[in-house]
């Protein structure tokens, strides 16, 4: 893996600085947005802008502050409040009602913000990197936030999509996009290799243990499905084909009328699609996002090919030397809108741009325990009924994409950004 | 019924005048809310106070302005999103969905109510007065707004309700009760009545024609059922005994655990309510409300009593001078929470304070034809499944209240302030 | 109402006779069906032949046979098994499962009627006449079966419907039509009425108290609407124009996907009904029926009339000498289909062919007082979001029709034979 | 493998006797049933027995008859009424209304079953034996049919338990039990092993292709969780315990209010419980069953191991040399209840009894691919959202297990004999 370490930013700097960065940028990314924007819960899946800017803040207080037996609440209510679903701390607000919180005010959140801050950096500096333990608890607060951050971009733009008006999130530029790279296909041999988390850096529970597996020899796709190709799965009737689906995925795009990847519409005979700097054409070269993985598999069988497994893109990415360029940075300072291949396609990898759903059904890992305590209620819980998705997003921060990241969404679940890489 | 008019408050002095006042009243009554709070939608039947805000906007723009050839429009897509149900005018946004409006933001909606409210104003000083059609949908326009005015204090408090820091929309005292009046029977002769507006003033078109009804003799209540009144009917297990319940009201409190009113819970012991101004202890002495017409019909039973039919109930506001008195501006300038009762007791009246339910399906009077065109989708496709409520409440406008208003909702609605008055 | 009692039937001769002419009726009934057909159960609101003829069988073991020491119950656990929603008997089987009671077998439940009625018979005959108590459930018992007879032919008709055999429940001919009679408006007076039953022969409790209700001057149709007039309101878009609709029936056959009567489909260009005996061409000539409250009034709106209000209804069949005739044995003996119509349209009563749908909520009557005890659920407690129909059908047993007979149903139920007749 | 080739019983003999064996056993199955027995559907994921007579035989009839010239079809509507869910062959008769078809009656479907049977024997005496292709698909339909005669047992199972009369199946008896035999860890190497199907002998297109897994080293438990077992754990709050249950475990548990295995009840202060052989009392020695997957892992957790794999299962069972005994003939011809351990518990294998839920997803294996056309449908649709259960139960013929079998449901269902083995 050594050749990705090369390439990938990590989470460089002292924990303090660390943790004042990731904190601020959830800041910057609520910026564009107003009080009443950063209210919206569309669905039960997704939470409110100020609801994420709360709980991230929760996080730290529960898991780390609350420890402490100087600190002094900010408000005791919040307990109940900002708890997404850690039976371990308590009771929680029901999700499907987080957006009728207008009280507290996106200011008074703004305000818990900076009263947690100012506490978590006051022990920082106080030397609590002498405590592994609390500086692992606030090194995992950091990565949750950041997960939260692209949770914010994803769900706002589900929320604003039910909007006529079409609103942007942000202004952002499309680059002119040149052809897409022709599809290659790119070889790996049989054997049992090594999956998982290493131990170098930061992962999250369930990338572990590190453990073997015995892999075919299979080839993977050099880029991403482009539009251009989903839409040609689409003119030939992909949805209205009951053998290229899975029988719930049959089910699904019946009983909701899918016939196109969500945020897709037809206006005046074009395709268009909308994104987070409002709507555009569908462009045929930038890669598809926004699928499940029902639609990720019927498209993969219409092209005669499939899904790789987690263990075999996990391979890939260690292997072809593909993982690292072209995503860094595309989201934070580019002036680009938030979308796959917003920014031009430059080189494809294997990270960035949209998830890629593979055929692996959520699952721990042989030997796999959760962590003790609530924090044990993170992952582990979670393992049914979803699959993986590997990769990161145009909407994951470059300092928290790796290899061994594991992802994972329901089936049926599109409002992320998460396209398709064929194997075959 | 002229005693009546002479007690209470009409709409009074130039047309001008009133569209100033009532528009301004709507502001008023929004005013102690964030843009957060002007958000909310708490279920499909309750808007967002900013949509009633822009919904009453959209009503003078579109049947009073767009008939104008010079009217500029504010924005075109305003036609669709505050569309409530008008299916003549176009489609509407759905209306589940009101709460996702994050844009226009709350001060966009304000800047078109200012950009309508001067388009009307002048077409009324330029002698719009002279075009008698004009000037009553502008009527129809005012009292139209004055509905919704109720209705962004219920659905407001019904967002807030869900909140657990029990917020309150505005601060306002509750007076000391003495205790509750005596219950007294008043008397009234079995006859035929003409019932329904006789044509002087303004009036829903539902109000007329003015037709004959036999009723036979019956008595009714002098003041409306007491919190503790009611609180007797809970405790002999009111909820628990089938025998008392309609059908449909028997399955309801089953399906949705009701076991008191609405905004009732118990605290330490005690039987506490969620009010527009926070939480207080009920009060037994104060008008019981938030309850259903299953209740409202399952307590008269208890009781021994029925609830009146709707023309009972306004022979009985005309015949027995008791239409008038206690209600006026209790709302409006009284510094008191807006919650029956809250200002004291004093002589009850037919009028104000509470809703009461009555046991008249919603129906067309004998006669009744619609208006024609957009606004006869105002009242008539509406009468099925619903029961009239007659009287006004604490949160009815002092100008929007009559003795033949025929309010209506469905049996098991319980967020309007709607009470109890016995007949037998 | 003297012509009235001359020409319909009345349930003639000693109790005893009628006992077991009603009990013997309903298996006939039940002859053309196996046992499978007797299980069908398609919608909570249907229930099996098999049930039907348990319960009316319950009814009067528990309501007259139970009171008697030295009755012997047949099974214990019939008790809750065949209850149906008499909660002062205690707790009943969940009414959407009873289509899962294989056992007991329809053979076990016919034993259970010859128990049952070898046991009332003996009471009757060893001079339970005597005991007028007694003598008035059991007559009370015998109209509630006739109410379930009408059931158990629309229950299995939907049952049935479903099953894309199109089966028929028993051969029976349809008579071929002449042209339906033109439609001509018979005039009545504006007045008080007294209305409801006037204490001569059986009458159920919803009937009473007669009183006096104030009609103004009305004109009725002298016949029902014909399909032929249903089908031109289906082509003239009545299905799709939202100003000819309650909002709730809009919401209706929007959700369902309404766009004729329950029944009728296109077949080769043709509309075709499915009857209970089997499939025909619709006869533009018969009476529609199968059509919901929404439909009815729908209709007359488009043909800018309206549906007559209980007391409307009464009057006329009362006051137009028009209502005894061409109805009588219709159902039993005549060889034909049960349906509206099928053995000719001979000269159209106010009576028989297809119920109509009144536009009168059913409510009670002016001093109306459900029976005490648990008889006292039969009626008073579905007082709530139906509406009455007047006249009875094809499928009414020509002794349990009278015009002051009060049938009700929610506004969107279609499955029993409910028709129009217009007023203006 | 070999060991257990010998233990197991293969399905012998000639492909015509084989036949007949197999068709003759499903009627022998539904012989002590009613027609209305055979007719009750209590969920849509459960058909009625006279569903699985016919379905079974129009698999013969369409893809064996219908590719002969000379075969009459018995009924052609029988093409829509009984395809399952082949949407190469047809549309489908509604999945939830299967108990909805009195007609055919179920003579007409055993007449329907004589009709296909004596073709398909015709066509095998003449030599399809001759045509390798038929022959495949009559092997694939006989153990299609075995499969439906285990479904035929749970699904009438579950449809007779919502009978308050608890009736049973057919009698049967309870052999009386010793203690269960203690707890083992039989214990397994790490390696590479092969997985899947050797090609020898019938099997599904899921078995395959054969290839390799690497397993860790892991021990598994000798015999399944007891009854006894499985009280402790409810009597230890598994049911109200959190950090026990996956998430979606837990919402169910919660919505449904499940607190013990599926047919498990209380009276009289015993825990009884449900079986085709009426109401018994909970045997601490037998088998638990009828667990879902999430109470079977949240079981697990409890008991600090977990449940193994597919491929630890299979390993298990082949390398063990325990997958032989104890289960042969307990079906059919025992006289015992079809229940796991009804008759005896003797020395457990690892099959039969009941089947066990692994913590592994249904997914295809590397390489596979469905078949192709309509028998494609078979299998590889349904990879999404179940889990794989191993080893056979108490209603499985003895000729229709092998250790390589994958069942699957999804991780919420109980109505299959489903239970728990550990593994760590």
């Amino acid at each position: 893996m050594s050749q990705v370490e090369t390439t990938i930013a990590t989470p460089g700097g002292a924990l303090p600085d660390r943790f004042a960065e990731v904190r601020g940028f959830s800041e910057r990314l609520a910026a564009p947005l107003s009080a009443e924007d950063c209210g919206l819960q569309s669905m039960p899946d997704a939470s409110p802008v100020k609801w994420h800017l709360a709980h991230t803040t929760w996080f730290f207080e529960t898991f780390v502050l609350e420890k402490l037996p100087a600190y002094q609440e900010f408000d005791v209510s919040f307990r109940y409040l900002f708890n997404s679903y850690y039976n371990s701390v308590g009771e929680q607000f029901p999700r499907p009602k987080r957006g009728l919180m207008s009280r507290p005010s996106l200011e008074e959140v703004l305000a818990y913000r900076r009263h947690v801050d100012a506490a978590v950096a006051e022990l920082l500096e106080n030397g609590a990197g002498c405590d592994p333990v609390l500086a692992d608890i606030v090194e995992i607060g950091l990565h949750h936030e950041q997960q939260h951050q692209e949770l914010m971009l994803t769900d706002v733009k589900h929320g604003l999509s039910f909007n006529p008006l079409r609103p942007s999130y942000a202004d952002g530029a499309f680059g002119s996009t040149t052809d897409a790279a022709p599809l290659e296909w790119l070889p790996l041999e049989e054997g049992i290799r090594w999956i998982g988390h290493d131990g170098d850096g930061f992962a999250f529970d369930n990338e572990s243990p590190r453990h073997r597996v015995f892999c075919e020899s299979f080839q993977i796709a050099n880029r991403l499905v482009t539009c251009g190709e989903y839409l040609a799965f689409v003119e030939d009737g992909g949805y209205r084909r009951p053998e290229l689906w899975l029988s719930l995925g049959w089910n699904q795009i019946g009983s909701d009328d899918w016939a196109a990847p969500l945020y897709w519409f037809e206006e005046g005979g074009r395709w268009r699609e909308y994104t987070l700097a409002g709507a555009v054409d569908v462009d045929p070269n930038r890669p598809v996002c926004h699928v499940s993985y029902f639609e990720a598999d019927a498209f993969a069988r219409w092209a005669d090919a499939r899904l790789p497994t987690e263990a075999e893109w996990e391979a890939a990415a260690v292997e072809t030397g593909d993982a690292g360029a072209g995503f860094v940075d595309r989201l934070v300072d580019s002036g680009y809108a938030v979308h796959p291949g917003a920014g031009g396609l430059g080189s494809q990898s294997l990270l960035g741009d949209a998830w890629q759903w593979t055929s692996s059904p959520y699952a721990p890992y042989p030997g796999y325990r959760p962590a003790s305590g609530a924090l044990g209620e993170y992952n582990g819980k979670f393992m049914c009924n979803q699959y993986v998705l590997r990769g990161g997003s145009c909407a994951t921060h470059s300092t928290h994409i790796r290899p061994t990241y594991r992802n994972f969404f329901p089936a049926e679940t599109r409002w992320q950004f998460a396209g398709i890489r064929l194997c075959r």
